[in-house]
């Protein structure tokens, strides 16, 4: 086995995904994850601190990618334009991923502990998009309220994303959904 | 004592809270609550299954009042109508408890485990108005988008609510949420 493993951070979260599924969250251990990707276990507390952080390490990119698409928007956009940017770049920071995430989240339905780390994950985007927003001189409690609002955008077309038997891709979801936020506030 | 105690479940919230706030939420007991309340710890269970119910067993009566303002909403009204007739009787329920509920909110910041719980709640809040909407016809995805739109317009408001030197009304704070969210939909 080389020690130098260029992919061995996405074949852990691969064999991590086989395992949770497999057998479950709580049975399954680091060791095993390591192995069951021809890997050893050091190298597995190389790339992960925890088997849960396997689950939610590639959030911070995702978040990553939604705030700075959001700080270099054109400075002329209005708010709803520049989140629509970060939610775009969001989105095609996702989509190559979709069958994984598939299972990453059939595997946090199956678990009610990890949907609670899911929650937090969410809020702490929102947060993050708000200080974002705020950084482009929008107030609060806009900055706060849009963030909010536009995190709840990205769950409903993640969600629909994920169960499209159609294979329609989440850029096009999310464009969608943020026309339905133009419809539900025009009376 | 009196087996018969009208006001037992909100003698035993008051006291709840009292006691989590000087003890920590882990330390205080379904027994301490109730001898703190004047009451028997059998009253305890009659009211509550456990100490964390005490903290969230209000929450069915705000979602209670959201729901069915939507739901008998006149059919005529649009979707922002009905659910803001449903954010104001949700913010009615509440405008009486403010003390109560900052107290309960400094305790859920300062306990982790309880803010999952809190997280949680909003997710099955969001449901169940995404439900009355599709019961006045909205179709999906549009009633699951409103409905995290106006959780997320609930939660900001109550937040600046909590947080407000002013002492202005839930109600109030709850419309102008509700503005931004034109204006922020607005391009």
């Amino acid at each position: 086995m080389s020690r130098w493993e260029p992919d061995g951070r996405r074949r852990l979260q691969e064999a991590a995904l086989a395992l949770f599924a497999e057998r479950g969250f709580e049975s399954t251990t680091a060791k095993q994850i390591a192995e069951r990707a021809g890997l050893t276990e050091r190298t597995f507390f190389r790339h992960f601190g925890d088997k849960r952080e396997v689950l939610f390490g590639n959030e911070d990119a995702v978040t990553e990618a939604l705030v700075s698409a959001v700080a270099s928007a054109p400075q002329a956009c209005a708010p709803l334009d520049s989140v629509a940017a970060g939610l775009q770049a969001a989105a095609d920071h996702m989509q190559p991923r979709r069958e994984s995430l598939r299972r990453h989240a059939a595997i946090i339905a199956a678990h009610p502990e990890l949907q609670e780390r899911e929650l937090i994950k969410q809020a702490s985007m929102s947060a993050a998009l708000a200080g974002a927003l705020r950084g482009r001189g929008v107030a609060e409690p806009t900055a706060k309220l849009a963030a909010e609002v536009s995190i709840a955008v990205m769950r409903v077309a993640f969600q629909r994303w994920l169960e499209d038997a159609d294979d329609r891709d989440l850029p096009q979801l999310v464009r969608e959904a943020l026309d339905q936020i133009e419809v539900f506030a025009a009376r």
